[in-house]
This record gives structure tokens, sequence and C-alpha cells, in this order.
């Protein structure tokens, strides 16, 4: 539904910008998993605004509170509820938005819908309201790092407009890299650039895009389902979800239409006699190449998963720009307030959220069918 | 669920490729509206085998019955469903891939979520298995044809490997062009190249894959949810849904990442004294660009819904491949059988079926919510 | 899934006795629904504890916050959040049921399942749970009222332990009837009965149950669906879901079972010449006899709807019990605590509440599948 | 939805009376399980009309076709498709329905929900859409049987009209009991007397209803929900989605309103040294009665599950009853036709398939969550 996500490990969330709080309720989470709101905190601290120079300087703390569906520090099984009170809000700001039609925003289609709409911070728009998801996503994570020890789920800032980062080689090294700077790119020398860029395009009231990226480790082969939930389709619809996302690619993506199948087939090998983690055998099934990106017929294969989301340049800058009204004359908007001149560093952990929340679901599926 | 798709016009489909049959059964159709088996065998034709030179020489007439939920050529509100009867099998074909895994397709990862696997004709990871959204998706065309009498929903071959087809200009002559060719191209000059390619790598055993377009006209704004049920996820996960899909980008894609939010943003204006069709209003809010697609904020907008779906290589190819055993031990395939070089031909009527889906499903849950 | 109920007008609940709070999120309602606090704290007093001699003494004011989906007193379309801080919580007086299993209460199951529980309060099995729905059956109520003007759905008790009431003959003057008195039955004189049992059941340690009956008019013919969500269906597994029920009929009921069919059947009707209220047409399909319950092969008939729910004594008594330990050891439980010795004067509005939420969401099915 | 059942273990229903044929679609089995047509057969026998002097004396063979997700008899965990064709139609007996109204049948009510509806047959609200049911359950249990050895579910008839059977003291030998007498009811002398009943309303043109009492052993303590999907709740809706039911009762029901809080309790106590059946352990927590008929809190404690359905007396009987047509006239309606006098003894393995597919249901949703 509308604001419900997930078969059985399922998160509906609520909360518009400007309202008392957001949040969410967590229904079906597993039983005696450690939790505290602490380990929600870690992750909605990373998707805080006013986290650095490059976001918005909008500062609200977002403290996370567990209502329900903990006790001692573990799940109870039942519905675990999160609430965040919404601070800073400023509806002064909002003034001008009130009757002109923010180009490329939500404003007239919330209109169109339901005929009302909340104009403060633009309401269920706002990307306040993706805070439930990364509390939740906290949650999934910490349920899939119970099955599998050697779970990860890295997201990185691939590219801010036409800056792109040097390819990933290793995985290893990746979380601190990637945590070491603010715009969350994996390499450190085009950090900079991606800085400087960001700086420049706030101080024109403009703003940009990018692409992020994401490897998947541990997930063991078998998890998806053959036909419309197939795994890479609900990764897919996890991802366009998020607000100012235009794309999707897993594995080869579209450069992998410009490839003859034999150029583009992951030829199987059997791996012998190494170290594998968390594995039950000495012998594993692997691929040599991977662009398969993780998942064959809508499953996993237990290679990495690897995909990249588009994301737009944020549609809210601080120029001047031909619109509607809500009353439908033409006009001029010019908005004012606080806004992030790119959504990328701090969409980075939201991304992993959703991975998390897509696969949480689906490992407890896997376990109802096929245990 | 793995097998049902939509909240309330709802597919579930069943079939393996070498069973009795395929189908499905649709939910939630509303009644009175006019259906005869021939609404949906137009359809199917377009996605059958044998259909070209260029498609897999398999043949099957793919003829539909309806069983239920429809009486004198109405539909009476109750579950239609929908039967094809399996007919040209050769299960002797599948003799190298009973013990052999073919790279980048399902049977490894089948085996390792259910220890099971139906191995003729690759069971349900066949493409057989769309037939049943083919059919659903033909119903859901008539409900929305009913109700908005100027929608159209049109896709096309962009490009295969690196032939790309020329920009699309106008939809009105777009549907004759893109049957008058057996690629299924929106450009005459490009058909020719397309086809000789598909034909050489075929010869060569080889395969191709590339991009189709979809635009999407005449639906009304409203349509879609504004959180997890976003109009373009629920797209995303459909187009993500479909074999041999590898990514997905809608209005400007993953090119928008390299605008500036200035060069990016679809400013609004008001559209007058035009012949609107179908609108009950002299005028209308329209957007001068449309990177957005069609959707804002999860919602459709009134402009052409316009997205883009990479299908990779054909998996199966003529031509030796290491691979690994469901034993486990390295191996060499050679597939015999018949194969497409290239889906994408027949894939363009299944894009347009989901997308049918999609739409009739929103605009059911659209009238209940908000009408 | 196991805390959302409904399929459009969804209701997602979540808390437990002792942690912070309890509440809901309602996703799917229509948006423009006049919409107060206020509203909900009509109907959460009408459950709260301590409201009467014959109701736990346990003091909650049980005030309601809308967190979320209101602004300026109107709905907003997109999710509901209400959150009831706990407020009287005495731990101590649980210290007996932290080991001795409660006889009849959920306290053994909740370890089977889940091993572990929330053992102040019940935890989630505590009457505290329906909060969420009250609030939520509220909200579903003024949509209904807002589509049909005439909808009235009225619940009372019928029967404590072996008292009944007398026969209800018109629906009228009822509403005053049932809320003069504090047991909310629809006979005065029955009242008195009823509560002086209670008092003294309660000055036993002891405790009874009862039946309480709810009729429903205005709702419109057409409502349900045909097969597995028959409207009596999902009545039943909504009243079926209430803490303490133990049996549900509708119309005819358990007594059918030894009519005829020729006795048995409702006789249809033309009714001709009256003032219907809210009927577009002068004339109407009527029965003539109401034993169908207003409800024929799962779909409303634009009779009343009638149907009975059976509530057990409440298992929490004041009196030692034989039982077990949580360590499966034979055992004596004498359980302290304020509890209800009755509850189905608390669960009046509880029983109205679900009959708003499950006609609230077959109203929303219809207009989408059937407008 | 509709016509969709389960959670995990979903099925997916279709067909009319008179189209070409009824069946369903599971989705969600778990794979290898064993499995063919005869077991199919074996219960679709039980529920098939003609099979002996009280039932209709339609002739249907109602053979099952599986025609996906089964090869070499074991479930592949992909769709699992069942068609029975229908053969028996006599639509000349239907004339006299097509514009007059069914008193207590849905007639008016699929009409004044769909404005269209299939008239010979009854369409999609005859007794033979359970017979997608009745198959489905058939696989369900064959889930159950395989996960618990002894896992049994026997329902009979309790009454008919004013016959009562004796009570149940032990389940033992009561599966070949109940299937030695046409009446399908536990107690051989009252048999005789339900048959004669029968055998009279019948040549009077009349029918007769009453109740089915379902038991069920060795499901295992901790299936269920606490809230909205309780384990009764859901066995509630299952039995009140069949055609004719007009109540549900579990353990003490309706006459446990009568009871006060200490007679009502069930005790629990260890049972130990016994040889216990599939345990693991040579403990086991027990009740020393029953009243809660074997679910608390809405969770399974392991003990038996009891419960029990009212059906009301067929309302199609061959006499002569004033009604209005579908023109809105009234009339004098005789139906003809033939008919089951009373539905009650092919009713009993529907309500089995019932119980099935809620407790299959519930087990993979256990282990999905609590494993």
């Amino acid at each position: 539904m509308a604001s419900i996500f997930g078969t059985l490990f399922r998160v509906s969330t609520f909360g518009e910008s400007h309202g008392a709080g957001v949040g969410c309720i967590i229904d079906g989470c597993p039983p005696k998993i450690a939790l505290t709101e602490a380990d929600l905190q870690l992750e909605l601290d990373r998707r805080r605004p006013g986290q650095s120079k490059i976001t918005t300087p909008r500062k609200e703390e977002d403290k996370a509170e567990i209502l329900s569906g903990v006790v001692d520090g573990l799940t109870l099984g039942t519905p675990i509820a999160i609430l965040v009170r919404n601070k800073d809000q400023r509806s002064e700001a909002y003034k001008e938005i009130e009757t002109a039609y923010r180009p490329s925003h939500a404003d007239y289609t919330y209109d169109a819908k339901y005929g009302i709409r909340a104009i403060a911070g633009g309401g269920r728009s706002s990307a306040r309201e993706t805070i439930g998801r990364v509390a939740a996503g906290a949650i999934a994570k910490k349920v899939l790092t119970g099955a599998w020890a050697d779970y990860e789920c890295l997201a990185y800032v691939k590219s801010i407009h036409d800056i792109e980062a040097s390819q990933v080689s290793s995985l290893a090294p990746l979380a601190s890299v990637t945590e070491s700077n603010i715009v969350r790119t994996c390499d450190p020398e085009a950090a900079e650039k991606m800085i400087a860029l960001i700086e420049r395009v706030r101080s024109e009231g403009n703003s940009v895009g990018g692409i992020i990226e994401c490897v998947v480790r541990g997930v063991r082969p078998g998890l998806g389902e053959p036909v419309f939930d197939k795994l890479e389709a609900d990764l897919a619809k996890a991802m366009m979800s998020l607000p100012a996302t235009k794309g999707f690619e897993i594995g080869s993506g579209f450069a992998g239409t410009r490839m003859t199948g034999s150029e583009h087939n992951d030829q199987f090998y059997m791996e012998r006699g190494r170290d594998l983690p968390a594995a039950e055998s000495p012998t594993r099934v692997r691929t040599r190449t991977n662009r398969s990106g993780g998942i064959q017929g809508g499953i996993s294969n237990g290679e990495d998963i690897v995909f990249r989301i588009a994301f737009k340049p944020t549609a809210t800058i601080l120029q001047a720009q031909p619109t509607v009204s809500s009353e439908h004359e033409d006009t001029i908007l010019k908005a004012r307030g606080r806004h992030d001149p790119c959504v990328l560093p701090r969409a980075v952990p939201i991304v992993e959220a959703m991975t998390h929340l897509v696969l949480c679901d689906h490992f407890l599926r896997q376990r109802a069918q096929n245990k």
C-alpha cells in the first residue's frame, strides 16, 4: 500500500515535514534481536540535515524514540514503533510556495491527487519521510547481520554531475573511505572536486545530481522470487521509491546492452580450498565475472549484489523560475529556504536502509517457504 | 507475493514451459468491460514465438481460453481465468542442461532456492511465463481505454546493441511504424540494420540486447502514491520483473545526473484555447519540458509518461561455455535448442502489458481513495 | 499481517501495556475528511478504564495526539499517526505473573511463539492494544457518515452471564438508552441486575462474560465480496480478533440451524411511497424478515446488518489458581492488580470501531471496482 | 482480496458454476512435497455432488488436472494451478431465476454490486466455487502432515436441525465413524435420524441446516498472531467465507458466556512421563480443560483446536415463494433444479480444507518470523 513496504518485514511510515513528527511501525520483526535507540541513531545521524557544509543548514537532531516492541534491549516480535519529533520548523519560509507550484516538485501532483496538501516543508513529499525508512533499515540490518555474520551493505557516491569516482577494486577498506569524506564517495581524490562543485552550485542557487552505487556482500544464494518479486525488481522499486531518483540498473545495466551474449554471460566455476567466510562447505559455485550483479532469474547467486541509482539535481533551487499558481495562473517563483544543493551525500544511508529492508523481507520469505 | 501482482487489479500467473499450460487469474477487474478471447489473442500473437525470421523458430500458436469471469462478452467482476496450453515441446533438446547450469540463466539459483527445478524448457524461468502477463495486460488496457478514450501506450525498440533508432518526434503515426517492421523499432531505417545484426549474431550462435522505450499518453494527473508505491517505483518493479532486464530509467534518467537543477526542472505553464482531448476544462497545467517523465513526487502530472528498459543479450547462446554441473563439477556446456537471438522484438508487447497492469491498478486505487 | 488490518483503509497498530505508548497509523484514508483529536477522544473515553464503578479502577486518561496526516482539521490523504502515551503503570503488581502463567491468558502462548514476552501488564496482549483500533474506527466512522448521512452503527450489551436484555424493537432511541447506563445495555431494567451481578462477582474476585449485539443501519447494497472476503467473514475476523471473544453469529446465527428453509428464507418485496432516507429512488428492494442479517452471498443487501459476539469471562481473577511457571514447574497463582470483572461495557465502543473499519474498507473497495 | 486467501500459502480461486471450469492457483507452496492428482481427487470426491441419496443428484465427476508446479510427483515451489472442467450443466433449469431473485440467495446482491451476474447455476455464488478450496486444502494438508506426523483435522456433523449427535469422547476412531455414514456425523445412531429427516424435507421441497464441529490435533504451540490475525480470527473468517454459514464459535463459544471466570479458566499443569507423540521433550505444558479451544491470545497452545460452524438451511427450496424480479416487480418464484436439501454432509471436507489452509499459512508465517 501507499505507505506500507514489505511482505513479512513490513514498514509503515508516517509524517509530514512540519507536523508533530515522523516515524514508522515495523511489523514482523523476529524476536530476541538486540536493539537500542543508539542503533537507530547511528544511521539517523548519517542522514541528518546540517551534518556538513555541503548539506542543508537546517538543524534537526532527529532523536529517535522507540515506543514499543522492545523490552530490556531485545525485540519482542511485536510491532516496533519509532517516533522522531520535528523541531526546526520555519513555516514562514514557505509563504512563496503556498500559491506557486515549485517546478519538478510534488506540489501540483499532490493537489491533483488529493485536492489538498500540507504546504509547509513540502509535507509528505519532504525528505524527512525517509527518517522512518532509515530507522527501519537499521533494524533490518541487525536481523541480517545476526543471520549472516559476514553480511555487508555499502553504498557510496559514484558520480556528482560529470565528476566520476574511480572504480572500486575491493570492498574491504571501503566503509572507512566512504565515511572519511563528507560527500561519501569511494574515491578520496574525486571527493575534493565533488565538494568544490557542490559548494559552487550552492553559491549560484543551483543544484546537482549524480549516481550512487551499492555493493552487498554475504547474501546467501536462494533469496528472491522467480516472477514478479524478483530480487532486482524489489530493489528497483525500493530505490525508485526514494525522492529524486530517475534510474536504476543492476550488474552490467544499460552498458550491458552493448555486449553480445558470449561477452556478457557469467561463466560458472567451482571455488575450492579458500577460506570461505561463513560457508558450510569447502567448495562453492562462483562466477568468473559478475555482469548479473549477484542475481540470476530473480534469485541471488551468492556473488556481490551491485546496483546503481540515478539521482536528479535537487528540484528546489534559489533562482527565479516561471511556473503556475495553485489558482492556475502563470507566475514566477523564487524559492527561499534551506535546501541541499545535492542530495547524494545524505542519500547514501537511505539507499543502504532500503537495501536492508528488501533483503530482510526476502530472507524471512525464503525461511518460510524453503527452510 | 511471488506470483501475484497488483493491489486491486491483481494478476496471479502460473505455468512452466513444458507443463500442461500457462496462464493467469485476474482478480478485481471491474464488471461490464467488453472482453473476448480475440482481445487477448491480438496481444498474444505479438509476443508469439515463430512470428518472424528474427525470433525463435519454436512454433506455439498460444491460443487463449477464457475459463471464467466473462459471460456474453462482458466481464462479471469476478475472477477471470485464462489458460494457454503448451504445445511444441521437445524435451530432448534439454538433455544438456539437465546436469550443466547455463551461464547467466536461472538454473543454479532455482536449485539453490528450491532444491528442485523443472529442467525442460527452463520451467518457470521460461519466457512462456509472460503469456499470463500479456493476457492480463490486454484486459487492463480495456479498462483504461474505457475510462480514458485517449489512453495510448506504445513501446518500441530504441536500440539493439550499438544501433540506435533516431528520436521519436510525435506519437501519432508511431504504432503503425513500430508494427511495420519485425524488430518493432520506431525508426524504419534503423530497422534494416538491426535485423541484419540480429541475423548475423544468430548465425554465429551468439545474441544481442538493447533498449526499449515506452511512451504513455492520456494518463490523468493524480495517479500514483507519494511514498513506497510511487508510480515510477511500481513501473520499475514491473519492468525489472521481466526476464533479461538490467535497468530502468524514467524521463531524464541517468543522463539527467549531468544536468544542473536549473537545466533539469520542468517549468509549469497554463495551456489554453487548444482542443484538449477528453479534458473537462479549457485550460490545463502543463510543463514546457518533460524531464520528469510524466511523474512528479510519485504521482502522474498529465504529461507523457516516458521510460526506458535495458535488456541484456539472451543468455542462451549456441557456443561452448565453461560452467559447472548440478553435481558441482566443472564442465563445458554447448546448448542446443531454439532460442531468440534477441528478445526485444517480442518484449515490446510484454512491456506494454506490464504498463497497462500498473496503470490500471493505480487507476482503481485512485478511484477508491480520491474519487 | 499480524498487526495490520484492512485492504485499502489500513490500520497498523503498535504498543504494549507498559511501554511508552500505544497507537496506530491509518494508511489510505480519503483526503478532506474533517478530523480533530476531539473526534478520537469521544470514542476513546467510552473505552477508557476507570470510567465507572464496574470497570477497572486503573486510571488512564488516554489522551490521543494526532502526529501526522491532518492539517487545519482536514485529512490530507497521507498516513494519520496517533499516539496515546501510557501513564498509570504499576509494574510491581505483575511480580506474580513474571514466573507463573495466568490460566486462559496469553502468557504461555507468547513464550511458546516468541521465546520472550513483555511481562508487565500483559504486554501486547493487554486490552490497551485496542486503543489504536478505537482511534482508527473513529476516523472510519467519519468517512462513512460523510458518504452516507444516515449511517449508524450501534453495539450494546445483550446479556451478561445469564441475565438477558429484552429484545430491541427500534433503533431510534437506542443510542441514548445504551449510553444512559454504565453497563451499556439496551434494556434499562436489565441494566440494574447486570450491574449488581458484576459488582458481586468482583467482590468475590471472580468475573463474568456475555454477549454484545451490533446493529448497523444505512449501509448501501453492494458492499462485500463474493468469496473469501465476504462481508460477514471480514466482520467475523474483526470481532474474533478482539481479546476474550469466543463466538460470532450473524442474522439467525446458531438458532437458525433449527429452522427449515421455508421458515428461514427472507422474502423480497418492493417498498414504495415511503420517505426513504438518502435513497435516490422512490422504491427499494426490501426483505420482510432479516434472518440474513443484512448480508446475502457475502454482499450487503441494504437491510440492517445485525450480529452478535460472545465474550468469555475475564481470564484474570483474584482467586488462587493452579498453573505452571515459566520454568515449567507446577505452581499456584494468586493474581493482584486492577482488572475489569466484566469486559463488555468497555468492549461496546471497540466492537463499533471494528465494524466501522470493516465497512469503510469495503466502501472504498466497492468504489474502486464498481463505481 | 476478493478471491485470494492467505498471506504466504496463497490460494486464488476462479470459476462460475456454468462456465468452462473452476479451479485455483496455489502460490507459495514449499517445494519437494509429494503430490499427485489422486491426492486432490480423494478430497474432491468427498465434496462431489451425487455421492449419496441425500445430496443433489447433479452428476459431476469433478476430475482435477494439475496444470503446473509439479514435476514427477513433487512440488517445485512455483505456482500450482488446478483445473476442474464443468460438465453437467442444464441451463434451462435456471430460466425462472433469470428474472426472479431467489430469496436468501445472492442474486439480488450480485446485481446490486456489479450490475451484472452469471445467471446459470448461480455463477460465482455456486457451491462449485469451493472446489478450488478443497483442492488447495488437500495440498496444505500434505505440507502440514509432512511437518507434523501426528497432525489430524476432522470435521463432522454435530447436529441437523434439532437432531444432535452425542458428544465425541475420543478422536481416535472418529474418521472411520464419520465416513461410515452418508451424513458424516460422529454418532452412528443419530445418523439414521438425520438421514430420515433430510429425505423427508427433500420430499417436501424444503431444506434443513445444522452445525459442523471440527477438531484439530497435533498443532504445535506458537501458531497464530497476537492481534488482528489471531488464529481463531483467521479460522472464523475462513469458515464464515463458506456459503450458507451463519455462525462460528471456538472452545466454550456462546455457552461460555454463562460461566464465571473461575469456572471457565483452563488450568495449566505439567504432563510428564507419557509417550508424547512427536514431542522433543518428555514434559509438556497442558491444560486440564479446553474451554479455550486450543488457542489463547490468538496463538495455539498445543491442545486440540475445537470449533463449530452454523449452516443455515439451503436457500434454494422447491416451494413457491414471494419475491421480486430483476425489474423490481413483485412476483412469485417456484424454483426447479437439483439441489442439496442439506449442505452439511458435503460441507465437511470443505471445512477441513479451509482449516488446512489457515493452519498451513500460519505454519509458514511462524517459520519465517520465529524459526
